[in-house]
């Protein structure tokens, strides 16, 4: 698992697909979701997973679960908007690859290079190396371990 | 205004973005948000819009819109689903090219032409003849119309 090195947290990732493990790092788990970091350094790339069992569409979350995972999606936004500056946060649940329900929240930028087409009309990905990793995961853990 | 004449119901536009009402037709409006159909008939496709002042990001949103206007979300992919029996419903709040904070609602089938690859990535468009709009403009209203 990708990321597992940069932190002592055991989590149980199990109920993650494959494809998005494969892509992205672990970030952190909250109350209804589990956030995990797109392995592209174009982009601050946020996947926002809920948690439950079978999960495809957004209308497949009962109100309290959608409630919580949109509170949690804003929480990521926010914390983008925070760490990044950018000029607009990109916020989608698509799935056409992934089935699993999972919503991206990106940081957008007029220099990035897909700007202003979504970041998926782009096949350019851009790994990232081990230093700026760990910057980038210490930002955001302890952004998102903040009440 | 697009759409106009396919109802009767008057209902105050002004706060929707010019590039929003030239891209689409009202449908109806909700608590939380208008509700409208983009004119490419590719795709069913809705564009949910919530109804404040200066609304962007969906950040800017506080807690109790921000769980309106998503069980408006839902309930405008419920309806699609319903109505269409799509592979994939798609829901993104993009804004890189209109600002003012509108979430899109897309059903996806796996014979689109922009399959899998979100519908942003296809240059192509396709207006609504009258005929076909009117139809989906009926199918529409009377699923929002039901309680």
């Amino acid at each position: 698992m990708l990321g597992a090195s940069h932190t002592s947290v055991k989590t149980d990732l199990s109920f993650v697909h494959p494809r998005l493990l494969a892509d992205c790092f672990w970030v952190c788990d909250l109350s209804f979701s589990t956030v995990l970091l797109m392995n592209n350094a174009h982009w601050p790339w946020l996947i926002v997973v809920p948690r439950g069992v079978n999960l495809v569409e957004l209308q497949d979350m009962d109100d309290k679960m959608r409630h919580g995972v949109w509170d949690e999606v804003n929480r990521a936004g926010l914390i983008l908007q925070k760490l990044f500056q950018p000029k607009k946060i990109n916020t989608a649940a698509l799935g056409n690859m992934v089935p699993q329900l999972h919503i991206h929240v990106i940081a957008r930028f007029e220099n990035d290079i897909a700007w202003p087409k979504p970041v998926w009309c782009v096949e350019d990905k851009k790994a990232y190396d081990e230093k700026a990793l760990h910057a980038r995961m210490d930002d955001l853990r302890l952004a998102f371990a903040k009440p």
